[in-house]
């Protein structure tokens, strides 16, 4: 390593602890150096498994006691002092690229490999022989991402420790679990809390999401017990689900399991920010679906009430677009309703999420052709790097769904109605079809989607 | 990759799956082929989740039915087509060093591991997906250890693969389990079936090693149920124990285990050959030390009684050196017993191993003196890379334990006399003086043995 | 049987089932015939255990459907057409007390139990055979419980179906389970839902009796799963509690279990009404205070915080005699409050339980003297049958506790000023004294309380 | 009680007491008094459950250390000093009798039952507060049930141990279990010990009992846990199994149970002596039928292959009617093979049991027509009290299934040969007939058979 650019970092270091200590009112110059001693002691694994134990614990106190700004140092010391050698990587590399195309080229390989470990990897995974130290991992992984936006000298330390989450958090040590209305209380208000998608109100509003026509799945890892990585609310019914108010009314009687032929995914919610990148969402709708067919044999449609959380966020951006799409039957309807051209204060509002037009039936009756055109242009052509613009449909598209169906006043939440103007859409698992969606999707983009919907965006 | 390569590795490969595939009844090419097409689509991971299993199922069915020239060649396959690019490395490696010394380094070192990356460990993890998945992964690196020797091409390929299991089986995920006559008779029979040391005779032996004066624990893994990774056996005394055939008559009464205050470790044995160089030994006996301590509060002494395997096969090599540490006295009470100087045929043989003059006291008593001293000198002098030749002196020594005393006439079973003359050693650990052992050993070969032991190697 | 009897019994069964019926719209005659059938093919047993459980099934299903006047009959004809045969009775009795004092005896004995065998009881276990079957006779016996009332001629089979619980709930049987925050939630529920002494408000204030101060523990049967029988919930402290609001407030912190030397038992819930005489209470406790003691070694004092649910019931038709206790300070201080004798009408709605007073700082201080004494008088002199008036008090002091302090304004909820003024009592248990006060209060009734409540009640 | 009776009985407690005593080396007179002492107070139950529970411990201590001698007086004290009141049964009896016929019929025979509760059963039922309590007193039964065809005076004591004893074991608490090699080896070391049809040479034996083409159930108490009480060993295959030996044969290969129609119970082992007449034997062969259906769904035969415990016995009491249904072409294959008429003594070693004959094939020949007549006639025709004499076949022709066929040399080990000439019969549980056949049997002791056997008994 260049010795400036460590004392350049030490220096920064330094500075912000100082800044941390103050706050905290620890003296300075002490944390920090006891903080760099115990890395070092930590890379250097003196002392066997004992002290290894004892370290480990004495360094994750260390490390939750911070503040961000003394965290962000810590994660730095260990970002930029335990990188690996560059001499030494220069070395290796360059008897790997003379070694190339003769037999020696796969033990030269080897060495490169040797070159290029850390011990970034050996300080983090230490870790996980205290209690409760994956999860720490976890939760200093979503620190990490915090900080790497404005700081990418982070990247390789996050990169490192990606991958070693990808092993850790690879799909075949997930256990599914079905939760239930037996499972534990502590589980439950997990459930509760990490619901990212329809907010769960009462226990009586998850009792609901969890009767007789309702299914609960979440993936676990067996050093992350009664800690849900992922789950997903399924509804059994009769046709495909129009309206999520509908879904969550408690007061509904519940339908009939055994007779249903539809499991709508209503809700899918991740909750580790600290395992960005580490896929299972597929893989767990995969499992489910293995699983509701064997308890439901009468089951024939696997589909999801989605939400489209950034239709509004770029209906703002794309307003003229949008505007521009609408036909001489809309502008009648609206004008009826009370906007009265593409310069209406009113449209500006509605385009931009302000719910008040959904009390207003005649309104909301004129709205529904324009925004529906606005939302399936949306879905089929908004993209970024050749994916869906939006995160859901990305997800789902990836994992070889299409566009079934998209829903007027799907939901009348305020949220609904702010994010996406209340549309909901059903995005259909047809087992026939994945495979082939999946590959034209990676290959081409290619976006599979129902006749009605692909008319409304051609509009 | 040199085109050249992957035509000669090819060829080969085709020349040896036919070989295999003859045996087996079965079209060369047309198999080769598939393996070749099975692979690289896994490689590109097309398709999503489904057909991953499915295709990692058919894959691993292919693998185990091949035989062992199938498999060698199989793995070629891997190793050698599905590695990184060379050119891609050079040119990452290239702006690395060019960013060294810059805040650009860090994301250049980034680059570079992607670079690096090799679909191999992607098509291997795909094993994970499947039930039994990582025991199949565990057993293909036996396989890749034992071509290893003969094939060095196949090093990368074990080193990707190493680092996935190193991750995998990570001490953080192992499981500490009692094994106790209430145990899974499938269990117990692996445990007879695994037992490395002292073999398990019957099933009444091992109903006598899961007493109540006994203990046995095994770590597990999550993923490898009923499947222990390593297990040791306790015995809880009054002292040291200096005989092992004591220690394991069915016949002899049971110890009162609450007034113990010592804990033999008689037996440790690995069961994975896949899985060397992945140690957790010694975290197996610091957990198992911690679980009797809250057991047993009056346990004072942690102790093993161990074999010496390489011993006689050291002596044979140095047998010369040996005789010449034998003092006046030893050659007096030699001669009396039948040898009769340095070129005594007889005392060839007992240093050979031979074990006739077990059976003869006079002669036993004889040869107690000198053996020990050349057992001393082997335990404590004899190394490799500075480290102690035998294994098992490896093993404790490296966790921090001393050698306490040398037991005489320890073990008489025929594989004891042929091996260690029958000789054992008390390996000590001693909470006060671990970390510094470690540490000792460790930096600078130092070994840490009792007063008696010490002078006997210096005679 | 006299035919007369039965023939009475009979037209009066069918009369209530015909009301049943015409209620539930169904022919009566029909329905009567059915039960009877289903009766006697019970009885019989015929046809093996297929048979047996089917029919019980049947029968399960056909009570359950009946209304209150459906189910008296039922139980009527099984109560009445089941029974023992008088004659036979007759015979084997007449043998017995002919043998008696020969060795004949104890044969004859062993007759005459086979003669008063009744059928009864094999159509009632048959129940036990269906899934829930438990539960389904132990509801049955609540019924049964509510119909004795006004029906004193199902006696004999309350007293059969009595025995035959005593010996499925031994105590012997029940499994003692901690219940907390990781226990089902469709366990939890049910804890609401049972608790019958202070009314659990929310999901919030369940975690609060669960926090780590406390403790709640349940006693469960096999084979009624998830049905607590009994439950107890305990605070950890530093001193007897004196205030149940304050064991309750959810805002207020969590005490220091480790540090605690009282436990306060500050309810006791008893479930199920069918297992009214099969006592466990005193069980539950013993085994609670052993577990309790093994997890806090500090523990010295076990104590309730217990309702007092009789005393303002009973103070409604003593009010006399509890006014003539009243002595010259009691009505100097009644007077400057308000009231102004004997007669005053405010004094009479407090003693009738009206609960304005305790909204009057100073009201509430004129009575707290005047009123503790009745309560003391209440607890300690009240009696039926030689036992406390007061159902808690007897529970209680029947286990060997003692009365140890009554606390004034230690319920302000509307419930505890309604049933007991707002006193509350603690019953301490004191280890050296349980087996002498169990004695002493079994053989002369003798309540033992401190001296403070036993001068209370002097006065 | 009579004076008189007691004294006696008291004397000749301390005199066997004393004996025991003697032999156990502790003074007579005051280990009768202390047990006398110990059983009035369990009679009490003074003192609250703390204790019953030690007090129930040192008392079944005390049992345990008796020898036979005195463990019988210890019974004969419960039995005779803790019976019911004579007179206060006459008194209560009496106003049951006037009662009958009016409606207080009900309570005054509720009184009667009151007045015969002896307390006995409560002196018994505190064991069952103590850990291994139930399994003590099923012991306890073991001991009483041996002593009773001595000491009728007993009787009275075993009936109530024995509707005590039903009450806890009824097959509603009864759980089922499948046995396999994944169960703890001490349940297998059980299984092994208590296989009483059988015997179980080596863990190698019984793990092929439990192999893919094998079942293995037993039936458990919870309080009971890795106690079975009966266990059932079934094979799964191809056709009616005829030959025991083939069935066991560690060295076959595993037939393919998925492709199985034939269920062969070929063993069942009652392990609790004292519960006897507590039976749950036909619901253990339901529950396994219902288990092995919803496994197996090709399964069509539920059959037995069972021995003939009591032929040879019943034989020798019978050779003289046995000879006599010899026929003209029996004889003649007799003469040839050795046998020269009804007074052959080598005949008479065959009927008996000597199983000479076994190893000549020629004279195995000759008998097996004229010793299977014997064995149908045994089967069809042996009876006592309407039921067949022998056990095996009363208990599956209890259950309702039919005698199916006769195996010849079915059973060559020493034990078949001698109990049964070797011949085994398969007893097949047809669902279509189970019902008619319970019924037929309990009422006319008709016995269903298949017409080849039929046509042999009447031979």
């Amino acid at each position: 390593m260049a010795p400036g650019l460590v004392s350049r970092s030490l220096s920064k270091v330094r500075e912000i602890v100082a800044g941390a200590a103050a706050r905290n009112g620890e003296p300075t110059e002490k944390q920090l150096d006891r903080i760099r001693r115990q890395l070092h002691e930590c890379a250097e694994s003196r002392g066997g498994e004992v002290s290894t134990r004892i370290r480990a614990a004495r360094l994750a106190d260390t490390y939750l006691k911070l503040d961000d700004a003394g965290r962000h140092a810590f994660l730095r010391i260990i970002a930029l002092e335990f990188g690996p050698e560059p001499k030494r990587i220069a070395k290796a590399h360059e008897a790997y690229q003379a070694a190339v195309g003769t037999p020696k080229q796969w033990d030269a390989e080897a060495q490169l490999r040797a070159a290029m470990r850390s011990s970034r990897i050996r300080i983090l995974t230490q870790f996980n022989a205290i209690p409760q130290g994956v999860k720490f991992l976890v939760d200093l992984r979503a620190d990490l991402l915090r900080f790497l936006d404005d700081d990418k000298e982070l990247k390789s330390l996050d990169r490192e420790l990606d991958a070693r989450l990808t092993a850790w958090f690879d799909v075949g040590f997930l256990e599914l679990t079905r939760v239930t209305w037996n499972s534990p209380a502590a589980l439950l208000e997990k459930i509760v809390q990490y619901e990212a998608v329809h907010e769960i109100r009462s226990w009586k509003d998850l009792k609901n999401r969890l009767g007789s026509d309702r299914r609960c799945y979440a993936f676990f890892h067996p050093r992350m017990p009664q800690e849900p990585l992922i789950f997903v609310e399924v509804a059994l019914l009769d046709d495909l689900a129009d309206n999520v108010q509908k879904l969550l009314d408690e007061n509904a009687p519940a339908a009939d399991a055994e007779r249903a032929d539809t499991a709508i995914f209503y809700s899918i919610s991740a909750t580790q920010d600290g395992l960005r990148g580490v896929s299972f969402g597929n893989f767990l709708l995969k499992r489910v679906v293995d699983d509701l067919q064997r308890d439901f044999p009468r089951l024939k449609t696997f589909a999801t009430l989605s939400p489209i959380p950034g239709l509004v966020k770029w209906a703002a951006k794309n307003s003229k677009d949008i505007v521009a799409t609408f036909g001489e039957e809309d502008w009648k309807r609206l004008a009826a309703a009370g906007i009265d051209g593409p310069e209406s204060p009113l449209l500006a509002r509605v385009l931009a999420g302000d719910p008040e037009w959904a009390g207003n039936p005649a309104l909301a009756r004129a709205l529904r052709d324009p925004l529906l055109k606005a939302t399936a242009a949306y879905l089929l052509e908004a993209k970024r790097d050749k994916l869906p613009l939006d995160p859901v449909a990305r997800f789902h598209l990836g994992n070889g769904a299409r566009v079934e169906r998209l829903n007027w006043l799907a939901d009348t939440s305020a949220k609904g109605l702010g994010q996406s103007w209340g549309v909901m859409v059903n995005y259909l698992y047809d087992p026939d079809r994945i495979v082939d969606n999946v590959e034209s999707f990676v290959d081409t983009g290619r976006i599979d989607a129902a006749a009605g919907v692909r008319r409304l965006a051609r509009r």
